[in-house]
């Protein structure tokens, strides 16, 4: 794209038509000024190749934000919409409402609540609350959408990565794959979600991380190509970096090439007083190569370096690694736990596009409406009843244990206090009679977890760093049971609602199916 | 992201920390301006869901070559890498490689040969050459592959949806569900694989199409909260877009109340002298409820209007929507082919992200090295054979059989050109000794496929129009056997490569592997 058309085609155009033809619709009924409430939240958790997981980690909301902040309608794409017809040639949206959303189409009437970045959410639950006049309420839908959507997915699928390296250091190497421009977003949400660094450079640079990397097989080739070799490659790399050597062993033969080099190098640096990072290994078998590298690299006097492996990586094959080390390490004298805490694992594609599953479903759903001063809570009738959004104003609430683990999310009515409960009653979502009922004994803590994020377009919220997202993530998956943590077939986390909220509900549902 | 950090993160600085140490290290060893030739191209088809493309569809050219044209080490890049610093707190990188980088970090000095966008391609036939000075050819690797692989990857899917659906319209509907900003690259990759229009206000005003949409489930909860139901929605709807009006008809009952309320509404169009568009189905079981709208549409004297699907389409939805159609829409007296004729496909996530396989694996690797003004062919020794690029400069050729359809790509040496061969062998790119030999009575055309793009920097290339690239897109996949353009196990395209490409690589192999 033309750098002079990107902020036509990232700012508030960044939006679906329908969007646009909707609040055109609100401003010529006089309908675009009432106050509504939309809820963001995910019906599902990512399935990844029909592994459904067992929490994700919410991601997005900064620069979502930083979006609503700098997006208005300004001449350039009012004058965009004066030329838009319809069938007859007729203008699609005339005069008065775009003389009306030159002085009006900005976010700066929404107020908003949300749950904060890096805590653990679950499907059902209100992510972000957004309250204000109509037709820019629902002209944010679509940005909203994309900014939390991929972001939520990202942050999910690398906290997953994360559990599975047993505490080590993931990077973030996704860029080449990523769906372009997404790509920083997408490391963004990965450094929220458990990479420790990344690969981009830019994410990084804005992000206040630093980028990590060393060489690719092409460093390697350009020296064979000069009649120079691998060798002469590794020790070139050593001299401009003596004290960050670290090599990728892979570009001809990794155990009868590369790691002897790489070694032969390492010696090198010791001699002059520099000690080598470790080695990268990017194909073939990385359980069975890491063993033998370990090997040699202790043989050798290199106990320490770091093993760097990299190639499709995801959960599930780094655990198959750490696994596969764990059974064969010891057949070559090779001690598997000293191997795992040497490695390091770099995480491309499979990260970035959350392979498996690459998109989040999070929706936007109309849940009350202000009419004459009194909310109506709003309903929508689907096919089916666990796709029907929970009406009105609603608080969410993390329900503690007495193991301090957490064991429901409980959607409430505004008034609703479940601390003032003797007992709290947790209804699920959808199934009629199906209820848990907690005495106040049964509960350590009550948590409501929505924050003011905007009033009336006004920051109200101190906006938290990534290490401060990290440590509410930390805490979250903490408390989570380690059920709900598993790869596969996670033990369900219970989403409830209250007696009050389900019988809302259901007239509502009712009401509708009979007025309809 | 803050706006004003938007250059630094998608600027130059939008590629992988690697590329930055490389070329450090290419400039102390002053390797820097050494020519060299990187080849971009894929290795494998997309498999949705395991069910493996049989082509391609090139794309993201022209907005990769907006970003060389504007990427480049200003003062605030090249500041962030003055701090960047190694382990032991020393700067990574050097004052006279920064003053070099001010000076020369840019891509003017880069020429690119190019497959043209919208053609249809094949793994492991150069997509995109790229010559140059080490250095500045080696920091584009990221960046070209985070453009051409994600366009490329949509523009794949769209045409596949496309080919599924006999030649109805396709509207991009995935911006909320894309990968953040990358939504706008996959608009564009779709329009030019086989959407038609897009939901996407920016990206059509950017591209020049006009947006598709009208309005969401919110509008009629809206009109329902406020007491007055989906038949004052969508009379509201009407009278605002008389000429345009194209109704949501599922967030009540679909048969019960939607349908039976948009034909009141089409009928006071019709009165007021208005035709209707026609309906949009949303959930539910679409291929028997389109059979039930088309019999009450036709029954209502409607037998014309548009019947729109969406909800998770894809390729093999629609084929399975079209099957069922023509299987159930006789027990109902509804003509199937007229049905099948008045739909239209509204596809969002599984376009946008590729589901099934959100990624295409496109690599850029080194294959030639000039040295003292002698071109030497590069190699890289991969553990597979398949995964070892093929070497030195090439061209690409695309041989059509007598029925005009293409056969197979060829690639050749530099100095060769197979339309003056007596007889053209193919030779498997890996498989030694499996060969097809075609002699020119066998061949209709012998195509060579790169185009000149770009010599030492100026745009030697006239950019094609999106409806150009569309145009050859039909021409290349009407010339395709129709094995290839199956869903399910695609008939397997040959790319080939002549005996002496494919003497030259073995030889290079041995060589590498002797020297190693």
């Amino acid at each position: 794209m033309k750098q002079s058309d990107r902020s036509m085609a990232e700012g508030i155009l960044f939006t679906d038509q329908y969007q646009l033809t909707m609040a055109h619709l609100y401003y010529r009924t006089g309908l675009y000024d009432k106050q509504v409430q939309f809820d963001h939240f995910f019906r599902n958790y990512p399935a990844y190749d029909g592994h459904e997981a067992g929490y994700c980690v919410n991601a997005g909301l900064e620069w979502l934000l930083d979006w609503m902040e700098w997006a208005r309608f300004g001449e350039r794409e009012v004058d965009y919409l004066s030329q838009q017809t319809g069938r007859t040639g007729k203008r699609l949206f005339e005069d008065d409402f775009l003389d009306w959303l030159r002085r009006n189409g900005s976010f700066s009437g929404l107020t908003m609540r949300a749950i904060p970045e890096g805590r653990v959410v679950h499907p059902n639950v209100p992510l972000t609350v957004v309250q204000g006049p109509l037709a820019m309420a629902q002209v944010l839908e679509t940005s909203l959408l994309n900014h939390l959507n991929y972001q939520t997915l990202i942050a999910t699928k690398a906290s997953r990565i994360h559990g599975s390296t047993q505490g080590r250091l993931v990077l973030e190497f996704g860029l080449r794959r990523a769906h372009e421009k997404g790509a920083n977003a997408g490391a963004r949400a990965a450094l929220i979600g458990g990479a420790d660094f990344t690969s981009n450079v830019g994410a990084s640079a804005v992000l206040g991380y630093p980028p990590k990397g060393t060489h690719a097989h092409s460093m390697v080739q350009v020296f064979m190509g000069l009649g120079e070799g691998e060798l002469a490659a590794f020790q070139a790399y050593a001299d401009v970096y003596p004290d960050d050597c670290l090599l990728l062993v892979d570009t001809i033969d990794t155990l009868e090439s590369g790691i002897p080099n790489a070694i032969k190098v390492f010696e090198g640096l010791r001699r002059r007083g520099h000690e080598p990072i470790g080695i990268r290994l990017d194909s073939g078998d990385l359980a069975y190569l890491s063993i033998q590298a370990a090997r040699m690299l202790d043989e050798a006097g290199f106990p320490d370096t770091s093993i760097v492996l990299s190639s499709n990586l995801d959960e599930l094959s780094i655990w198959q690694i750490i696994t596969q080390v764990q059974e064969e390490a010891p057949r070559y004298d090779v001690d598997p736990e000293h191997l795992i805490s040497r490695l390091t694992y770099g995480v491309g594609t499979r990260l970035i596009t959350s392979w498996g599953e690459p998109a989040l479903g999070g929706v936007y759903k109309l849940v009350a409406i202000c009419d004459h001063g009194e909310w109506i809570p709003a309903i929508k009738v689907s096919e089916s009843a666990a796709k029907t959004p929970n009406p009105g104003h609603k608080h969410v609430w993390r329900i503690y244990d007495r193991r301090g683990k957490a064991t429901a999310d409980l959607l409430s009515l505004d008034d609703e206090d479940p601390g003032e409960m003797e007992e709290v009653m947790l209804h699920h979502p959808t199934e009629h009679g199906v209820c848990r009922t907690l005495t106040q004994d049964d509960i350590h803590e009550i948590e409501p977890l929505l924050v003011d994020v905007l009033d009336e377009g006004k920051l109200v919220y101190d906006l938290p760093s990534i290490d401060d997202m990290r440590e509410l993530r930390d805490a979250d998956i903490g408390r989570l049971d380690p059920g709900v943590k598993r790869l596969i077939s996670p033990h369900i986390y219970h989403v409830s609602l209250t007696e009050q909220l389900w019988t809302l509900k259901q007239e509502l549902v009712d009401s509708a199916l009979e007025n309809s």
